[in-house]
């Protein structure tokens, strides 16, 4: 029994030790590839911030997800719990995680526990406690034993102390909406079903479920953001497999040299890491877009920009050029559709359009057959096809999605078959505008930080004048002693992933914007409490 | 109108011009990366050969996947249908399958009409009717409405006169015994269920859902074939993935030149195509095992081997040289299980041992904590994690599998909670045993074919001796005229895989023995017939 309290208090030591770290960028190297042991920057005592904040937040409604945007910016916050109270719920909840761990059947040696754990960077700290299935919060020791056949519930819950995770841009925000859908968006699979490999051996994309193509053609057709008659759809393990199967089919495969790819900085920091971890001969790459010279490239155009937000459009021209348009964001929650977009390579995803992440569905809708075969053999060699499961789940959502929007009668809130209507996008730019509102006050609260500027255009599936809502913020810390703002804001137990990734200063950072309510709200009441 | 009947036949004309290729590979080139117009065989007259046989054969129950090996080796075969009734069919399906083109709404030119068809190494030639979900034939033409929702069925449906593909190891033969469980592998996927990217954070693999963690464990624990205790457990999408990661994880980043992959011949197609498609500058194909020299590399070991079923150990061994286990078919139903498997890293993938490869799930037993950081790092690069739903659905598979065998019980069929028993592996093993048993008799009546010699050993399973019943049947033809086995084949419109892909011989072919009845019934009769 001595022997247990004494791993228990060492756990919980080792705990505090690395309380501050997670998967925090290293600053220093703008590649995700190679991992680094972060000296972890000093946590403050009352790093949680929530009682200097002067800005107007959901305050107690943090799990009512319908709130409607307040207004009273002024109002100021009670601190909502007293540090005897925040004490005791971290000890209890430590405890909770040391006996887990000690619990632990599986792991050979525990990753929390080991000295390496920081060197992760998309591993991170095990957390206080967990969300259950219902969204209450439940202790990580009760968790164990539910969790060996529960669906998992994503990163754990978080409490007015915990380290807020906002590195990945993880649409939980979204889990609120699917909860009211019914079985609108809900699959059964039967064990016979979709065994096979092959989905549609008349197409193409031999490995793609025709009723996940249907229903992209329909969801493009509704909101009007992309073309796709005399389009081919391929499906991918979400984007990014795609995004590498579109730079395998454009690089020519006898060239004596590789092919460059570039993007206009700041640029999403996975572009360089997925171009360059295998180090391919066909592809490299080459860096910001504006200062690439050469004729023969392959040119990266995120719009809206992950990073920043911004609208994009290609830098580079020329006849050997090739450009690749990630439209994962060209949704109406967090942009205008001010066109129909008819790029020869664009690329969408689930992950942001409906926040289903973890299905794992991409999609692209590309003119050339050549280039669609290409692309869809890269797929071939490297998963043998897509998972069948996710490609039916994701029509259905794409369907419950589009039948929102069906013989769209002004504010009607029923369909015409009587079922009441769910509207994705309508929840979705209330959410932002939301979140970018309570973001701006804190920033202005806070007096440190600078945000880029709202931009508006007219959205042609809304038909009335919407503003630029990113799924991520661009936050420049303007402190002057402050050199590297992940760093500073991970002193603070915020994880965000630091500007130098995006081949940008230090002193920004992507903080993202799609986290659940009570993330959300713990972040911008700790970001307003800075000075 | 008149149009109309001439864009009909012109249709059917081009679908008579194109019926014996497919996507057979080209003999002259190992790799699959390549694709090649092949000139494609002349198709005999009456290839499909029903009426040569002198061989046992299920006759007339094709769909009946219940009936057990006959016996009767010398009873001969009726051809089963008249040329008029066969020439019946195939104006009315070609019909079919013209008018869906025509009625074709997405693909801006449709595949199966373009030229450059043929050069599709895996999109087949479109059949001449598909299953519905039933399982019985339905015409393309009502089919085309059908699916646009509906959930895929695989590969067309097989008459007498069709191109038999058997050149993916395609399983759809376990389809049956997933129709006999009832609601036992059945999932239902709620719409706000499993969004996070995230499942386990605490765990190396922190997209693993801890469900599937849970019942990979305990099927090996069952079945005896691999050891789980000190070993993390990765996911990937198919074991594919997982063999790309583990050729990341094990080479070292800065070394000058790439890690050499070696396999002895024959060894599995996939290897030098995934290896090397990328070019990637950290490892690339170095050919048979058994002719390489040096220091480091990375030893692919497959046991029982892909394609020859070989039971197979490491052939190099130094301090500097790794092995991974590609243990797909370490499963009863192909092989005794003599031994529990203990290797570094052991690849093994459900499209093998449950017959579910639609659903794109593989996992990997890895003792190394760094190796399995690295492999886990490959598929966060690569895609992101890996699909939750269809883990979800892979370990509701696996559980059912496990539950068959719980207290066993010596011809036990209903379990203790009086639940009738569903045994995967025996199931397996009987059809294996059935079909092999139909092959080598085919082979035998048709004198010009030779397979490998069948080997016993004692399973530790199912405490008995048992066979070695391997997933593809490594066919050499030994007719001194033939000299390219998988074009003769193609010529009798069967698919089959060339040698010279393993780095064997093109006398020799893999062909599958896992597709459905009827398809595999078609096939050894038509081999039967052929002298």
């Amino acid at each position: 029994m001595a022997l247990l309290q004494r791993r228990v208090i060492g756990l919980v030591q080792r705990m505090l030790a690395s309380a501050g770290g997670g998967c925090g960028c290293d600053c220093d190297e703008p590649s995700r590839e190679e991992e680094h042991a972060d000296a972890v920057a000093p946590v403050t005592a009352n790093g949680n911030g929530g009682g200097a904040a002067g800005v107007s937040l959901r305050g107690e409604k943090l799990r009512d997800s319908q709130v409607s945007v307040e207004k009273d910016a002024g109002r100021s916050l009670a601190a909502g719990a007293t540090p005897l109270l925040f004490t005791a719920i971290f000890v209890s909840v430590a405890l909770n995680v040391a006996l887990a761990h000690l619990l632990h059947r599986y792991a050979p040696s525990h990753p929390a526990a080991s000295p390496d754990r920081q060197r992760d960077t998309c591993v991170h700290q095990p957390d206080t406690s967990r969300q259950s299935e219902d969204g209450a919060a439940a202790p990580v020791g009760e968790l164990k034993y539910r969790s060996a056949s529960a669906p998992s519930t994503g990163k754990p819950a978080v409490t007015a102390d915990s380290v807020i995770n906002l590195d990945h841009g993880d649409p939980t925000m979204f889990e609120a909406f699917w909860r009211e859908t019914g079985d609108a968006a809900e699959i059964v699979i039967p064990g016979w079903q979709t065994m096979s490999y092959f989905s549609d051996v008349s197409n193409v994309c031999w490995f793609l479920e025709p009723g996940f193509d249907q229903q992209v053609r329909r969801l493009h057709r509704t909101v009007g953001n992309a073309a796709v008659d005399g389009y081919h759809v391929l499906v991918g393990t979400g984007s990014t497999q795609l995004f590498m199967a579109a730079l395998y089919a454009l690089s020519p495969p006898n060239a004596g040299e590789p092919m460059s790819v570039v993007s206009t900085a700041p640029y999403y920091s996975s572009y360089p890491a997925v171009t360059d971890f295998l180090r391919s001969g066909l592809f490299r790459w080459g860096g910001d877009a504006n200062s690439f010279e050469g004729e023969s490239y392959i040119e990266l155009v995120c719009s809206p920009n992950n990073p920043d937000g911004a609208i994009r459009e290609a830098a580079l021209s020329s006849d050997a050029g090739k450009a690749v348009h990630d439209l994962a964001y060209y949704w109406p929650q967090y942009t205008p559709i001010t066109r129909r977009a008819d790029h020869d390579i664009m690329l969408f995803t689930v992950s942001k359009s409906t926040g289903h992440a973890g299905t794992r569905i991409g999609w692209a809708l590309v003119k050339d057959r050549e280039v669609a075969r290409r692309m869809t053999k890269f797929v071939e060699l490297n998963t043998i096809g897509v998972s069948k499961d996710s490609q039916l789940r994701a029509a259905k959502v794409l369907k419950a999605v589009s039948d929102g929007y069906d013989d769209n009668e002004e504010d009607d809130e029923y369909s015409s078959s009587g079922a009441r209507r769910h509207r994705l996008f309508d929840f979705g730019r209330r959410k932002m505008v939301e979140r970018w509102s309570m973001l701006r006050a804190a920033a202005a609260a806070s007096g440190i930080f600078s945000l880029p500027e709202e931009t508006t255009g007219h959205c042609n599936f809304g038909d009335e004048t919407a503003a630029n809502n990113p799924a991520f913020a661009w936050l420049r810390c303007d402190r002057e002693d402050v050199e590297d703002c992940a760093g500073f804001l991970r002193g603070h137990k915020i994880l965000t992933r630091c500007g130098s990734q995006f081949g940008a200063d230090r002193r920004y950072v992507r903080v993202s914007m799609l986290d659940r309510d009570d993330a959300f709200d713990f972040f911008v009441r700790r970001l307003a409490s800075l000075k």
